[in-house]
């Protein structure tokens, strides 16, 4: 599938599932059919490499469902992740299967929470423990999953079926906000991983050009939630328009005949629409950057990645602002009879609210700022 | 009850509507219960022209359930406005009994709206249509509904039982907030009203001095709303920071080994404090406002009341945005976990956001920009 | 002269000095003529206690010209304050002088600067140093001056004539804003100090009651800050809507015949009117707060001073904030052509910028923030 | 001069700009020496057609001084826009001395003013009147003129040498900001004018693709206004930083040891950097739109144009909102010591204020509102 292909293909499941989105949203079941949907699609086909095609693809989706653009953009990701470790024979396995739907399990990033841990067990290893905030394992056929080796204490990523026995998945993922994206808890019991299914572990030392390398998937996560977030204002923005045009009334004193002659709804969709689209430019930029680091292997330079990480934590900061504001001032393009719960407005909100949280953008700021007022390198961590 | 016993009392009510705000909001069921524990307390018998201690526990009850507030500030409000149509053995018979809750059926402020007609019958009239948005009917015990008369054409208010035969009572408020506001329509079919319970009509002529005494029934509204916008986040600040001090983590790149200790979390809070208070002591300035010019009487002049609505205008605005904010902010204070559905924190931005639309803010700032700039005064409307 | 004749006198000084602010800013001579002015009017007498009084008095000025309005409200405070000191019959000489014009000569609080020192010499003291942005000290009659022991290392505070033998003023101050507040510094080369003339100096130990209330000064600084900036606020706005009132011009693509008209001109007045109306009420509320815990004496605690510091930070904050964004936005009210330097209403904007720098609000947001959060205290300091 | 030599070289007159801005600035006197620089550069030369590279090069020249920038960005406005008259001859003419400096006289868009006249007489015309802000034309040698001719009451464009005998310039532009954009007024007395120098006029009628050509003319000016908006924050946010890393103190509450490691002033940076960065993303993706209808000749539609306006215009509105938010928030960064006159960095605000009402952007917001939300195309006008 090119590029166009992909993004008419796009526009076709985002329509299919702009149509019901409020009722899923509310219903709260495992997207179980959102990701058939894409695996029929084709979709998930798209080569993870191409960051450009997949955020666009990402976007389109994630504008009629944030939570399954969520999904979709997650498994590239987890894909393209999958060949910084360089196991290039099980990263071509992984990909001979275009129409799987992959998930990640990763160590988590707060030393607080236990997560999982591998014993060598005969032919591979037994892994154990529990991992929150799980996306999209839920619905996954595959899972890319990092672990704590308990003989090493060193981390190691493999692959397993996301249907291996000893998984369980739980559905305690209740929240208010991008509540179809499958972000519950994963459960590991004795789960046996073959040797063959472990794809690395990270290099040795910090000064290994493959450390740099790795440190690129969480610039690429930051990539995503930023077109996420773009997505969503995008998707709020059109929907409530599309009220605005069919159902709000002139308010008494406005002293116009139709809510689409009110100077305060025309200037108030004015400002938005310019807005998000300087924040959708920011995330495409965001995306070449990333796409640019991703292609340089052993060439790239902490510099280069800094560079980028600045230009991507940016476009985080500016989609974060547009979406808040965007999801929050629609209502006022509106007006007060949408908010009936049946028309779901609120869901966009929601959804900003709740992924503009992944990570706090006051911290990403202290590193866009220290980036240019000093020149300081953001610290690669799972967040940054 | 004194002033101060009120507001003790309502801040026990606050106490056990907090405690379970966020099942009662989920559950969305008619709040009759809740309106029991208002009967019960005492408070609905505080003499409703007192304004500065009605909003003042009207607030207090807000801050914790704001459609609760919403009921009980619209109840002083109607039992109030009655006595602006001169009938005071009337009055006096609707103020006999204390423990009664009232509610208000208005004219439909929009004449696309159908509302209720009244035809003269035997020893009163019959009512009969249809009101949308009946904030409290579905739960009150008496109602003040004003109708169209089909004989004369004009408008009269009477007293009612909120479950006279005929009075139906619909379900169909699901809104995103204020959901426990009991804000659905009512149905009137051949409802008989005696002569007796007849309150009045609006003064034939403009100039009369009634008319201008009766067109603060809006800046009442007004103010009251305001005050449940600055309950609202009260409300939420205070509920967000005990979130905070119990369970918010540090942010891993924050240094600190305690959320409480975060420079933007705590320069979060010390911004929204601020501003809170501030929109808190404009609304109370509003409420002096409001009691200023409801205390007047025949002396009270169109330019009187032209300042007392630029102020209590002006809180609205300063209200509408900082509840706006506030309670959008919290969440980047609390951080990613909050968003459990458990916890409910959504509900005060849902709140926030529907009763900010009751009326564009853009027009009240209009009416306050005209009257600042070049003396203008708000025409008085059904919402100004 | 009692309060209410304070007042009307404070506008009369305000309408003189309005008249020509836009010349005198460009001009930026010392403000002799205006310190002149305020001597003449009797409002140096005002009894420097009464902080209602003294900041309303402030305001009024502040609102024509808040350089000076910034020289009035610092002579009362450093009256008022050095009643702390607990040397009644010196500061009963000082109040001797109603038409006497006093400045102040602090610590700096930054230990990168040196200020000035005292030697003890015959009779009393010598004093050298130098210290900067000495607001005041150019056109005052009298000095209220803390300088280090050299004996001692404390602090101590004295009285001195500012034309003293060996004080030099120097014409340092040339900065954005505030350009007729005399903040340039000021030179001691060999002063003589009389005994006589010792206030006192700080208690000895933190435990001492005199040092809590002697810790109120700050906070009356940041009160006095916050009624400048609102009284900024309050000028530019009515100022501008003069000017929207007699020479803006309807905008081509309005439809409207009159800027008074323009929908977006009447609404952008309407918000700042608000919202400056709200940041007046705060910063009055925090004056009640301060004047709560100077009359409370020795029955002061440290839980009545931070209660009254969340206060005073909170008006400073909204203060800060409004007079900001009041000072900007009031251009898109006004139109292109008031940009003519003529009009001077860039130095709305210029005398807020710089005022508001005086100390970040960041750390004052921080500190009320750790109030409302943790109940911490304020640490006194010169800013706080 | 290949665009990207024209980057180096306009970089290269930008450092020669930045050294002494501040000075000049503060001088006002007629940018004659600067527009000197412009001319030995080789800049003016640049084909006014490339407008991506016009407008990249304006951009680095006004990020050190806008008032230039605005000079040289309408310079190539000027050179481009007279080739839409389809006088091949003349504008090849106009081309061959690349040393030329342009500027424009326009008609005045607001009917209240008077414009210039044109009769016929011997061999050409005679043009009198007077036009305000006539930018640029004080420093021209050059002069692009639209003219009512008073025989047919219909527009005319010529060429004039800007010395020529009847041409006084005034030099009455003195206002807060853009001080050196020569903005002053032109007196024409009797001015002869040959046929030969005739451009032309507008389309006789509505229909006539070239009125439809012509009517790009203010797109390109409002997208030079852009550039200009996000050139000032650029350049306001390199010079705070260099403030910040050499002079600026840390705060006495913060607890770090620099400036640079303060955690509000860092993020403060990092969200200023990201607005500007998304700023400067949205200007270049109006210069692409101009570009792109510009080169579109007879094929030109009303769609493509109405697209690229509400393009363009969003640049503006992001532009304006980012320009006026960093040039006033720079300061919170650099300090209050940073307020001294001598360091100039209010020009950068005052530049903003100024230029950012060119036109209103509540207007721009509403014709962008109406296009996005019912397609309206934005009528073409002197402003948009």
């Amino acid at each position: 599938m090119d590029p166009d292909d992909a993004k008419t293909v796009a526009a076709d499941i985002a329509d299919r599932l702009r149509a019901d989105a409020v009722e899923r949203d509310r219903a709260n079941h495992p997207p179980c059919e959102e990701v058939e949907l894409l695996r029929n699609s084709g979709l998930l086909a798209l080569p993870p490499d191409d960051h450009v095609t997949t955020h666009a693809v990402t976007r389109v989706v994630a504008a009629a469902d944030p939570s399954i653009g969520h999904l979709l953009g997650y498994h590239y990701l987890h894909l393209w992740r999958a060949g910084l470790f360089g196991n290039t024979e099980l990263v071509a396995r992984m990909r001979r299967h275009p129409h799987l739907f992959w998930a990640g399990v990763s160590n988590p990033p707060n030393p607080l929470d236990t997560g999982l841990c591998m014993t060598p067990a005969d032919g591979g290893f037994l892994v154990n423990g529990r991992r929150t905030f799980a996306t999209g394992t839920r619905v996954a056929d595959r899972l890319l999953v990092s672990a704590t080796r308990d003989d090493t204490g060193g981390s190691c990523t493999f692959l397993v079926d996301a249907r291996a026995p000893g998984i369980t998945h739980l559905d305690d993922w209740d929240n208010i906000g991008q509540r179809l994206s499958a972000s519950g808890s994963v459960v590991f019991d004795d789960v046996h991983v073959d040797t063959d299914d472990i794809l690395g572990s990270p290099a040795p030392d910090a000064d290994d050009p493959r450390t740099l390398q790795m440190s690129l998937s969480s610039l690429a996560f930051q990539a995503i939630l930023a077109h996420l977030c773009v997505a969503i204002a995008e998707g709020a923005l059109a929907e409530a328009a599309d009220y605005t045009r069919q159902r709000t009334r002139p308010w008494v004193l406005s002293g116009v005949d139709a809510a689409t002659e009110d100077p305060y709804i025309l200037a108030g969709y004015g400002e938005l629409a310019a807005s998000v689209q300087a924040a959708g430019l920011l995330a495409d930029h965001a995306t070449a950057a990333l796409q640019d680091v991703a292609g340089r292997g052993t060439a790239l330079t902490a510099e280069h990645r800094s560079a980028a990480a600045a230009t991507i934590f940016s476009a985080k900061i500016v989609a974060t602002k547009t979406v808040n504001e965007t999801t929050a001032k629609i209502f006022e393009l509106i007006g007060a009879r949408a908010t009936a719960t049946r028309f779901g407005f609120d869901r966009f909100w929601r959804n900003a609210r709740t992924l503009t949280l992944h990570d706090p953008v006051a911290y990403k700021a202290r590193e866009v700022g220290a980036h240019f007022l000093i020149g300081r390198r953001p610290e690669p961590t799972a967040y940054s």
